[in-house]
């Protein structure tokens, strides 16, 4: 069996570790051939690919970022109509003409999406989950994010004693389009004041009161804020530029709350938005580990002909599910997980 | 209410943390009284106890080891024999001396074990679980397992470039005296070529073939051991001292295993011991947080009465398990999980 | 003798290690009492002051910001005018009303000249040097810049994972109005392929001919742009909010030089501002070094009645030096370290 | 010109970004062809070399050990005896069999008195002095030792929450067979209350007597000592195995002064080793500045003909210096330095 790798979307820690897991296993265990495409589906159409062996995923498991490339190129040239067979037919012939019999997908909700559809028309796929925001479905966690979540713990951490120190208002800005995971859990982890979500519209009404509580308690607020984060009963001011993923800002949620958040109660307020810092380098130990286990679990599961599915942690075991259940639908925070943070505001 | 916090053996990153999400939870939501007992049991016998409110947690969640100071002193001044009764009457009389109503005992397998016996005898008991060998039954991972596995990959990565410039063996002796869960991590998280744990007794001919055969690759090895792992066939020589967790060494494993590899491999081989380095300082992002949601978690069953229970991590949700669920049979590395690593030694 | 502390202006990671420097040498060794001001000037003008002894500084070493907290808040009420002693009456009449004799002062360049002020009106005082910016006269470095260096740094570290991944070029700003340290030193020791900083203007053509040539070796650019840093020819963009110091912003350098470098080169390339990031934090070893031997020379410097100088690092040595050399003109970046690295550009 | 880059004793974080800079100047600015010796001497001896460009160095600034390799093998097959010529013969054949002209040195103590030997025989030599001890005359800082500092520093903050958490003294041993540096800096670093050097003896009651005080004060102490820490009136007890450094161990201080320091004072302490651990791994940015520094002035040094030179430190410059200036006699930490930290002890 010969399977071609390749990586689509945003990077994630722990990408090299999850390739290198899948490699050590599949190549060295299961006599697998195994070849990588570079730069995601530009390196599959333009056959830009080199071979994964044990040398090649040497000493990746430590290293951000991924080797292989990654990149939002799509693998259609057109939307898959009704007739999917005939839509997946160029891919099935670049298939042949590199000799590879079946895919290890690594990426996030718009490439299991992908998985599924290649799956579907029957191409053998494997999926391995990868989103710094943990919005998938099917798994307790996707590697990266706890990556992403030490960062912006380690950044409140440091904003902490400015604020303290100057009896300031913090506010950090952390990703999170639509989930509000990173926000949820870092606010958590550096024990910020208040932690503001996607799936949660609050007012800056009800925002300056819980800053202005914590002063009343003699101390300073850290506010860290997804930056998904709308305010109640309106839209965020839209900015230009663009965000942590590469597209448009929404709306530097934080540049537009630290002043409000000011003039609503005389607190002096700074913002700071991580942005790219939290995307990149060094995985955490967890996340390597995981990463390498869903690599593991991905070319045992090509070993068995477990096509159509996906790695998946659940509790401290990582699991083949079907694609069905990872695609579709986002994981956002649901209410009881806001609520645990929720009641401590202020 | 009024509810007893104490914390017995030995200190895991996360322990301010739990107390701290119990203290936020207890007594702001549910409006409990809570106190800590200083240096465990000690403080319970001598009566040596602090309030604990909103201000006695304040910044907890970052810092490492634990304020209200933990110990090894025992709960019961003799053996609970079977007049259970008889032998928690001294424990109930101090409850009623302090007004206390009920417990929260952080701690792991012996602390939990306390905890069921306390509950056997009809005193309100809630455990929250804590051991950084991530050892204890019915819950995903501990608090404090994450930090530990965390400062050994780095070591790890420090320790490989050693190895690296000097082509040297460097075996790394981590904690992990019953179960080799540290070991297991750092190891997939470090890229180690040889794990070994106490669930696996291997011979030395078989740990020098791995070495070399990764020297024949043209690489260095790192082997992280187990403080508990044993030879194959006969027990390490045992060594005069304490190991990290204060209890007599059973053996120095790293710094016998060295000069053996050493022997048999002609390959030049240093030994490192991690020691207590492993269970101190900060706690990562993601032991901060599973150890707030315990101590939230652990709350909320006081308020509903959950008495007997522990919190435990299920995937991604902290559930209360009956304290049966925990005690009495240690979690020791499964042979699969083994395997998943031994496969790709040497 | 009694001696007031207090600092000024942003915080900086090490205030509190030379405060607990100074107190240990000053109320220990040389049995001053010591107070501490809270808030920098504020706190000298409401009377808000705490003694400092052993018990005050206790831990405060590794621990980021200042207990004391700082603010910038001036300590005349008019601008000393012709008249230094009517000017400097209502300072010393407060002096009285405490009971301290002596200033310790902790600040960067406008501190230090209000340092030499006071000095010269007869006014006993020390400076202790802070600045993250490292843009002091008459010391070799100040402590925060190696603190902010390191995030810097690591901030380098992570970005360039990503982009390397995307193939993208990257914008890193940080700290630095006047002078480029943070930059040269976090871009030298990042590997940044372009730093660029006030004190040298560059064209938007030069800046994208290295990184297109860059992208011909076949590598990601990394550009690290001092806050400060000016196109050639013409001034940054104004943009609204505030800067890391809390000052109006210059211009948004980063966001405003990314578009333009994908303008010219047709490189996608993504902008990130470190901000108050790195400020804060856990200072560094070298940073806790050099503050805690400031603070202890600072008390010895009292104790022997050298009034009018200032800590200074000399090689390895910490000396006094008057605070005329610190004073006036501000430690730029020399043409010569500069073209150490600008000759590696591209 | 052709210069040959060679590492000579135990690596040091920094020496790749040494070579980096060194190759980035000498071949990119001044047009040098470079070659790098593999393994120290071993490499020149059996003709172990590969080319150095830019492509060879890219990406080594935040790689801890040394892509070259490094051993302790000798330069000299014999002693150099009187005949100096004849002795450096050997030498000279081959630097004409590999086309050199001239040596890059990187090392310590140890291998710039090889420097000066080669070049007093009237081989151009430039030395790059590498050592995490510090303990090279001449210059102010090696690169190594900041990391080093930080590496102790961040044991010891983790050391002490398992210290005040069990009301234990932690003793911490570091690197440093003949100079305290390491300990002196990591313990004013850390707030360590207890620095051991070897340039000063104590006896076991003087430190029991600190440690005694500091207890007495309510907290538990922290004690950070040097391997080459000996007892006032008494050697170390002689362990077997090898230390840090490669070479026979002088005794496992930590693991002698913990029980003896537990019997003079009736509170529990515990030794911990930190070993390898402190000389591996990715470099702080002050030592990826300083080595970079040190490589491009080495370059420098080689086109302007300053032979018999060695790039130092000295205060924000980095110059070249005689060889003379660094070898010889060994910088050791002075009476003053030691003076600065133990008045605060106890």
């Amino acid at each position: 069996m010969r399977i071609g790798v390749l990586c689509s979307g945003g990077d994630s820690p722990g990408m090299n570790a999850a390739i290198r897991g899948a490699v050590l296993r599949g190549v060295d265990v299961h006599g697998f051939e195994m070849v990588g495409f570079m730069d995601g589906w530009r390196g599959f159409h333009e056959g830009d690919l080199i071979e994964l062996d044990r040398t090649a995923v040497r000493g990746l498991s430590p290293l951000g970022g991924v080797v292989l490339g990654t990149s939002r190129v799509p693998p259609f040239e057109a939307p898959i109509g009704d007739d999917v067979e005939a839509g997946l037919a160029p891919i099935e012939a670049k298939m042949e003409q590199y000799g590879i019999d079946a895919f290890m997908l690594i990426g996030g909700n718009g490439t299991q999406t992908v998985a599924q559809i290649l799956s579907g028309g029957g191409i053998p796929v494997i999926g391995l989950p990868k989103t710094i925001d943990n919005d998938l479905s099917g798994t307790d966690f996707t590697f990266g994010f706890d990556t992403a979540v030490s960062i912006a713990a380690e950044a409140i951490d440091r904003l902490r004693t400015t604020g303290d120190s100057h009896r300031r208002c913090m506010v950090l800005e952390v990703m999170g389009r639509d989930a509000g995971w990173i926000a949820l859990h870092a606010g958590m982890a550096g024990g910020a004041q208040v932690s503001l979500i996607p799936e949660r519209p609050e007012s800056i009404e009800q925002v300056s009161e819980w800053v202005l509580s914590v002063r009343d308690r003699g101390r300073s607020s850290l506010v860290v804020v997804a930056e998904g984060f709308k305010l109640k009963g309106g839209e965020s001011v839209v900015r230009d530029g663009l965000d942590g993923y590469g597209r448009p800002r929404l709306g530097g949620v934080a540049e537009t709350l630290a002043p409000l958040i000011e003039q609503h109660t005389g607190i002096e307020t700074r913002a700071t938005v991580l942005g790219h810092v939290q995307r990149g380098g060094s995985p955490t130990a967890f996340d390597r580990v995981l990463a390498t286990r869903t690599g593991m679990a991905a070319a045992d599961a090509a070993r068995s002909g477990q096509w159509g599915t996906m790695a998946a942690l659940k509790g401290d075991r990582v699991e083949m599910v079907p694609l069905e259940e990872a695609v579709g639908r986002l994981k956002t925070v649901p209410v009881a997980r806001y609520e645990e943070v929720r009641l401590n505001f202020g």
